[in-house]
């Protein structure tokens, strides 16, 4: 910082880029891990929050990830990109396939679903306008190359989806969506509200994620051609392993 | 715990039952603060993380938030409701009305805009399809009642803009889509995408908030009817001060 032509970069954004230039050059490909951000504060002689910082910019440009308690790590997960428009689409679900595909295309996936039967919470009552009925519920986690990434709990009014698969594990080809469109109430129409904050302890362990990787909340609801609210799906998203994309008119 | 009827609800969900009824009751309400988490951790003789957990959930229900420094408060600042189809539509901004309008709905506001004719960034220019080019570059924090809300940076070609009140920092009724459409290249269709991370420190310091609140980054597009890139708008939103809302046709 003694030369004025080179104190306008922050300290911090020097760093960066010093340990940006060594991960371009393979100094961490072998082990995949970077120096302990102590390590770090000793080799840079800097502030703890000033190499904080530094590694704040390259995990905010997917260079390097966090994994609890066991130090900074190169990144090799890449993004899902979850195009809501288009994987929600009659065109999508309406051929068979399931919305799932449409982030995935192609990676590594696995998820376990449960189905049950329950007395409907009363928020989702609400929004069903099913106040006192029972519901199908169905929740899951899906996890690809290995790490789970959503947790989701999506629930149906049980007089609408009696004797349908979406009371089965297996729903069939195009999900859920096809099978309501069988029964006359395919959506039309949906509605994503999205929150994000900090997960709880037990958050954190579902998608194996550290207490400081927000995760984001997604509600989306299901409207039919009637405007009949027929599903309601609560998404909870590790937001480090996700990028969303909304697409509409003007 | 010793009651096994009662055993089944964890013990933060317990504690953040008990400070819900105490919010309810109107016992913070005075001062508009609670107790500090250790003397939480010593009342209800629990762990740290366990206390985390209880405010954690309150948290996630927008009765309290945490201050930097200062501690946790009851909440009194509700969520912005942005609804991205109805604040880009056509027919809102075409209507002479701002943006901005459309999230705040007559709630105090502020904003303080800066304008200035910039190389393009490399990244912004791919987008624009500009390389090379200098484009016009709008910066400005925006504020409600008093707290900093979101921080955007919008671009747009010189070659498109120049002498259009886009250039101005008073872009007149309707805004910069308005303008747009005047020359012929008015908004079609957009694309937004999102990335959750925590903030950098200057990042904090720039909406107010503590380094534990995610912020939410969306880099929106818009294109005008021929799909031509007209702007690239990288905004980051404080995700306590907001929820997102996106609606859309199957």
């Amino acid at each position: 910082m003694k030369d004025p032509a080179q104190s306008k970069r922050p300290r911090y954004v020097e760093i960066a880029d010093e340990l940006r230039a060594r991960i371009d050059s393979g100094a961490y490909a072998a082990t995949g891990k970077l120096p302990s951000e102590r390590d770090l504060t000793i080799e840079f002689d800097a502030a703890r929050n000033t190499v904080r910082d530094a590694l704040g910019i390259l995990r905010g440009e997917d260079l390097i990830e966090s994994r609890g308690g066991s130090g900074v790590y190169l990144r090799t997960f890449e993004r899902i990109p979850r195009d809501a428009v288009e994987r929600l689409s009659r065109k999508h679900w309406g051929a068979g396939r399931a919305v799932w595909d449409s982030d995935l295309q192609g990676r590594d996936r696995q998820e376990n679903v449960t189905v049950e039967k329950v007395d409907a919470p009363d928020e989702v009552a609400g929004t069903l306008g099913v106040r006192g009925e029972q519901v199908w519920r169905r929740s899951r986690v899906y996890h690809s190359e290995k790490r789970p990434i959503q947790q989701s709990t999506a629930w149906y009014p049980a007089d609408l989806v009696e004797g349908t698969a979406i009371t089965k594990r297996n729903t069939g080809p195009g999900g859920v969506y096809a099978r309501l469109d069988e029964i006359g109430h395919g959506p039309a129409r949906y509605r994503e509200e999205l929150k994000v904050r900090l997960p709880l302890s037990a958050e954190s362990k579902t998608l194996g994620i550290t207490l400081s990787t927000p995760v984001i909340l997604i509600v989306r609801t299901a409207y039919d051609s009637s405007d009949r609210p027929v599903e309601v799906n609560q998404m909870m998203l590790d937001a480090d392993s996700y990028r969303l994309i909304y697409t509409f008119p003007s």
